[in-house]
């Protein structure tokens, strides 16, 4: 149980494209343990952050988006989010997401936490915003692949959407789990 | 907000690889719009179902494993877990999982639940399994390039440390939020 048995850090050792995939780039890295000298090889994909926003109406409502997911094969009720622009910041790239795919915007808004989306194989973050008394102030504004409903959900219904499978991305059920955490909402 | 606004499902229309990555395939894959006949290329990575598991002491405490993640590039704090193997079921996959990497068995156990790791890109599920009263019974046996220590963490610290960002891997986040919805636990 002792926290440095092991090393932090395996040494990378090489690095080199493997697969360039438009959003994302498949890496292959070599890696060497610091201490016993193994080697490996890993695939890594290298993409930029990503933004997820917890939008609450006055009502205690959340601003989510059902959509049709390209990995699942599936329409799939999420917070909305998106791919933080080089250079972005993170609060600035939630507000931008949250507008195009939903027409809503907030002045109460701050960086909540983030995460990892998956450690073992991605090398980038999700950072989590708070908006806070979002109103609808404009009409929706689609990327092209992109067909978005709005769904406002009440805050008191969000534990019973999860426990039936309804909201079942990784992320936003992350981003969920952050407001109970935020607001020390028991969860009924 | 009207639910059927959206078609359930973008077709299908041709599906090539794209790059292998020995656990996992980067299909290219073409859709089309069932109603309005838009087309869109889109990467999707193809890898089997996950399994995380929620081990839990007598003692109250949650069987997690802190190890080095070549994605991330840093120690991280998670829940067991892993890859299941094809026609393998969830809950002896997590079982095995749990075995392997902290020595940790136990005979209550059940599927709780599962997600989506990422709709967008991933096309695979990971399944929660809950295993009461666990205990260790065994050495670990750890995969060549798997090097973890076990963390025991009372329930009553995981808040905290979701908190201070210590457990930041977004499928060890789902597990606790699992067993949060699961226990009806208030969060402190």
């Amino acid at each position: 149980m002792n926290v440095n048995k092991i090393p932090k850090k395996w040494e990378l050792i090489e690095d080199r494209l493997h697969a360039k995939c438009r959003i994302f780039e498949v890496r292959s890295q070599h890696f060497r343990h610091p201490k016993d000298g193994r080697e490996g090889d890993f695939y890594v994909l290298n993409t930029s952050d990503w933004v997820n926003v917890l939008a609450i109406t006055p009502a205690e409502e959340i601003v989510m988006v059902r959509q049709f997911r390209y990995g699942s094969r599936e329409l799939s009720l999420e917070t909305p989010g998106g791919v933080i622009e080089k250079g972005e910041d993170p609060v600035v790239a939630g507000l931008r997401e949250l507008r195009e795919e939903t027409g809503f915007a907030g002045k109460s808004t701050r960086l909540l936490s983030e995460c990892r989306p998956n450690s073992a194989i991605l090398s980038n973050r999700c950072h989590f915003v708070l908006a806070e008394n979002v109103k609808k102030v404009a009409e929706v504004d689609f990327d092209p692949n992109e067909e978005i409903e709005t769904v406002l959900v009440p805050i008191a219904e969000i534990s019973d959407r999860v426990r039936s499978g309804e909201i079942s991305h990784s992320l936003a059920l992350n981003a969920l789990f952050n407001l109970f955490l935020e607001k020390g909402l028991s969860i009924a």
